[in-house]
């Protein structure tokens, strides 16, 4: 029986299996740092549909059965799809997913979203309510960019501050732990406002809730940055990582050496134009399954926490003068049990 | 520990408790049968508030904090909340909860919400990962209209088998199982797609959805119909309920002796213009945190299946021409474990 600790803490009692995980993405994530990791890398934008939306929601597809096929899986061995990206509805997962004919329980925690399937997953895993649980999210930069700002061919202009959506889907399947990497423990995220309203400006917005979640995570099981070789938040980019290690530097906390944002992992800010950095639900998932968790797989990571952040913003809510609330998730993967 | 079925069924093993719940209302559903149920009815849609989207969050906010006092709770008892509703990005949810700080698992079901939360809130219960669990969702008439359909004042002619949103939200509270009304089951839905490309015909969209979970449900745990006194459908309306007794009437089943749809009970439809019946997300939470609930804690009811149904559609994807997905969730509730 996973143990409840406190304040939305969770230590799982066998643990869970990443058993298998696969990263779907476009052409300039492909041309990354990261590029030589990702299952599949699209030429295109369009992924051969005829609209962004359709584009997105065959990303999760291919992500989704890439993590079938390296899993040596069928859809039918999957006892529930945890999935939910950031399009009005979350239809890239509704409709990228609807011919899955499996248990969908559809998750919104806008760019957290990872983190927060993966916490379901891993504990459905744990507690044994069937077998194969799949965590699954993406992010399209075309379709986010014209649903949350302007529309593509517009050419807005993007501040410093502002961070670019990743075209990218990650799948991680889990099961009762057999061999790593081993979800051990979660921390659900609270919503968490720190009173900024530029939607060009998340990191600021989200770096608060990273800073909560991570806190609880490693107080409620007395846990120390250094017993960590990776703390990777979600997709702060460098306006939120910036505030994330002052906020723990005013607790005289230095987790500037084993911490990592998945918004800095993904571009090469040099040589790629994507300001602040990268963000999308599919940001993080595809770092998570394409980089943490074979790392942890091959022994190269030992202990890590996966705090993928969200910025819970409308344009509606944008527009009615509302800051904007953040939440973050908590995942800690070990490569032992 | 809880068992897994199949196909997405899990009995639970010790059981939940649904030990708190409330509904708030708006105005006309005050006006309707069930109007005597409620815990508050607002007089305007305004609730005080500028806007229709913060109106529908502070439903969000007095159902949490009805349901809490009800049950003698404070928010720092509550160990998740489980929330989501119509609203782009869940905006309803996250602004309505954004001052909880509590930790918060995002959902989005479309109208199916309630049960997905739920049977959520019900197995952590069953799990004891954590003391007490929120399950809340809303919808504002005012804030639906204008995101999925067309502006309030534009006064847009409705077909007849066009539902009327419900301005409501309901929270349940649940626990490690002690008094009724008892969880003692769930079966997470699938996507599952009717090719109903009419976005003013939801119940059709989702009759295949309530009608394929309610099977599994039913045959995963080798029940019946008459082995319930109550199986409420989440928002079918007139429509969806005529599609849902004939596909079960192909398979010489007859559920309409213990069938309603929630859509169907909140309001009067020869007094009240709502054409085919009630929907959103607060439709079928009010109807069970105010009527169904309670009269399973009276023993009125003895074995209920409520199978809140969703339609994943959103603006974006009906503009592509792309038919409405449907899920419906479904949680069994009894006065007896």
């Amino acid at each position: 029986m996973a143990e409840y600790i406190k304040d939305g803490t969770i230590r799982l009692s066998n643990g869970a299996s990443a058993c298998s995980y696969a990263a779907a993405v476009g052409k300039m994530e492909g041309e990354g740092p990261l590029g030589q990791c990702f299952d599949y890398i699209s030429q295109g934008a369009e992924l051969g549909e005829k609209t962004w939306e359709k584009a997105e929601s065959k990303l999760q597809q291919y992500a989704f059965e890439i993590a079938l096929s390296k899993g040596k899986l069928q859809k039918q061995d999957i006892s529930v799809i945890f999935a939910g990206d950031l399009l009005n509805q979350c239809t890239g997962s509704a409709y990228g997913l609807r011919d899955s004919d499996t248990p969908f329980i559809g998750l919104y925690g806008a760019c957290s979203t990872m983190a927060e399937s993966l916490m379901l997953a891993s504990l459905y895993a744990d507690m044994r309510l069937g077998y194969y649980f799949a965590a699954i999210t993406s992010s399209h930069f075309c379709s986010a960019e014209r649903q949350f700002r302007f529309p593509i061919n517009y050419g807005g202009v993007r501040p410093p501050t502002a961070q670019w959506t990743a075209t990218a889907s990650g799948c991680c399947i889990t099961k009762s732990a057999d061999k790593p990497p081993f979800i051990k423990a979660v921390t659900a995220g609270k919503i968490t406002d720190m009173g900024v309203k530029d939607a060009n400006n998340m990191g600021a917005a989200m770096a608060g809730a990273a800073y909560d979640s991570l806190s609880r995570h490693m107080e409620n099981l007395k846990r120390t940055p250094d017993e960590y070789d990776g703390i990777f938040t979600g997709d702060l980019g460098q306006v939120g990582t910036d505030i994330l290690h002052e906020l723990f530097e005013k607790r005289g906390i230095d987790i500037s050496r084993v911490h990592k944002d998945c918004g800095l992992m993904l571009y090469d800010r040099e040589k790629q134009d994507v300001h602040a950095g990268g963000s999308g639900c599919g940001c993080s998932a595809s770092v998570l399954c394409a980089h943490i968790l074979p790392q942890i797989a091959e022994g190269k990571l030992h202990n890590v926490l996966f705090a993928a952040t969200g910025a819970l913003m409308s344009t509606t809510m944008s527009q009615q003068g509302e800051s904007i609330p953040g939440i973050s998730h908590v995942v800690e993967i070990s490569d032992t049990l």
